[in-house]
């Protein structure tokens, strides 16, 4: 573990579109994937911002995400739409996926969209987060390649699939953004400790074996992780069956690949992922005046942050601690650890697109 | 703790009328309560059932549930509906949200349903079960009197709030119907474990005093459920983000009573509860020909369930083990534990309905 430098996120903003466009991508489709990393980078989720920028560039180079999709509606009901994703970046599916909902809920209060044929999305917290600007509320899940044992289960069969659902806050407030793996952990967690040396709880994991880890190498080997709930006797069912649930709102109903059909969605050279989203917005005018509903969720938020326990930090909701990581990001910059850095470089040789490498570093602070 | 008695579920349905009718409530609206309570006690899930009639009715008795409730539409707007429960049984308001939100869908594809003062609606998965017989998913929300410490919290704020989602089946197969509290245990469970003189495992509950117990005498007695999840380091921010979630979208949206205010929710002699219900509805065939979908997910379960772990019971999908009960229930009977059989016979004598009670046990196996 090297030095971490920090960059501006406009500056990475720009990296990433120069990327993607050199693989192809319109320059459009460049800056929305690009938006998606970026955000994720400054809420502190990492794990699903540019440090996956070289796998995607792998997955669009070998041709098994494609650089030109064509997201289209395939069917149109009144307030339910449809999408083959065309087999594209996840982030365009996803964004269009909440457009469309969105436009279809001004009008009828609420609607669904599914998308198939799609790419994981990174981050679910993003799209659900869309909703806000219109008053709305953004639900927003995943499918995405087998890691979770089904409770009583030796092989995995689920994602860690995502939940995000995002609730319009007061003015001054962080909006309400929970974002969400179904399992108890998630590769990126296991790698940050790992890289920090530190051992993981009992109840994340277990190893190739099958025995529980306290060891995110092991963990990281295996990747057989355990529902939320960890255990039966403390509610694993219940991730299980959400996980369950969002693959079959996902995956089994939109005609896209589900439970193990999705093992190929990772790795660098193998088949089409055939990802699935589930869109789903809530137009808050439809059950509330927006100032009643304001006053409201910050009479919630005082309520619920007013008793922590003794020696416990304070209390947060969720999209807290990640919008005030974001405030912070936006003014000291975007933090790249060594390895990451250094693998960015290397696409960037790859990509020759070496100046918006040196434009970025040399913006470092 | 004595015997158990076996009674046949329509003589326990009669019952279950017979008392709500002379608690006034009129006798179309008796018999749907009476058919949510047999449904909890069918499904196995007897936390939610005929168990809970006596408190049902001592509050109907001091006017804290209106016997007489007029459930109305306060709002509209295409594909959402906004009801006031006018204070009635919560089994009422709940159905008749999901009813409405069952038509709507035909015409939408999707519809969501929000309802505000209403009361302790029992199993969740009843009402999103009634969406199955049309080919619609039906996910059902509600809030409820708090018992769930926010992770780093020291004071119940919010509900166990459920969460039930069913999704149709193959004919022969079980339906999907997830059920399950955002809290890691539930007030029945403990009950459970104390009847049946167990421990219960560390990371569902604290004592009065705030540290983890595995007694479930002290668990009951303090009421201060650990979120889904149990602890930070293995995920509780996320069952008590849910929770949270669950109580926006039922109560701080619908502008009924949330968080804290729901305190009066429970107990014999305090305040109108002010629960609120969310309920929606998807029509699968806005998204999917029956023939795929039915094919995909008859796919699905035999995917999941083929890897059991060694040693360990086969995999259960969501309501597989619940349907299994049914069926059982229903030709060999309910079980009514004797401290539930004499609370009922009590009721019984108070309400002088002794020959419904003598009904029911002479029809006893």
């Amino acid at each position: 573990m090297g030095d971490t430098i920090f960059v501006r996120h406009g500056r990475l903003h720009y990296f990433a579109r120069e990327a993607l466009k050199r693989l192809r991508l319109p320059a459009t489709h460049a800056s929305k994937v690009g938006d998606a990393l970026i955000a994720a980078d400054l809420a502190g989720m990492e794990g699903e911002g540019m440090r996956r920028l070289p796998f995607f560039a792998s997955r669009i180079s070998s041709g098994l995400i494609n650089h030109a999709a064509d997201i289209k509606i395939v069917q149109q009901d009144e307030a339910t739409v449809l999408i083959d994703g065309d087999n594209g970046m996840g982030h365009l599916v996803a964004g269009r996926s909440m457009e469309i909902a969105m436009a279809l809920a001004k009008k009828y209060g609420v609607a669904a969209v599914s998308a198939r044929q799609s790419n994981d999305f990174g981050m679910a917290g993003y799209y659900a987060r869309m909703a806000l600007a219109e008053q709305m509320i953004g639900i927003v899940v995943s499918n995405a390649v087998p890691v979770m044992l089904p409770t009583y289960g030796k092989t995995p069969m689920l994602g860690s699939n995502p939940l995000a659902i995002a609730i319009p806050a007061a003015e001054d407030d962080a909006p309400f953004v929970l974002d969400v793996a179904t399992t108890a952990t998630s590769r990126p967690e296991l790698e940050d400790a790992l890289r920090r040396k530190e051992k993981i709880p009992f109840g994340l994991a277990v190893d190739e074996s099958g025995k529980p880890t306290d060891d995110p190498r092991k963990a990281l080997d295996a990747m057989r992780l355990l529902p939320l709930g960890s255990r039966p006797e403390t509610g694993s069912h219940k991730g299980y069956g959400l996980a369950l649930a969002i693959d079959i709102l996902t995956g089994v109903l939109s005609g896209g690949a589900f439970g193990q059909q999705l093992a190929s969605a990772e790795g660098k050279h193998q088949g089409v992922a055939g990802i699935g989203h589930f869109v789903l917005v809530i137009r808050l005018k439809a059950f509330s005046p927006w100032i009643r509903f304001r006053n409201r969720i910050k009479d919630m938020t005082h309520q619920l942050t007013s008793a922590p326990a003794e020696g416990a930090p304070r209390i947060y909701y969720p999209g807290e601690s990640e919008f005030a990581i974001e405030q912070e990001r936006r003014a000291t910059g975007i933090p790249l650890d060594s390895n990451v850095a250094s693998e960015l470089e290397g696409l960037a040789k790859h990509l020759d697109i070496h100046d918006s490498w040196k434009h970025l570093v040399e913006g470092k602070k």
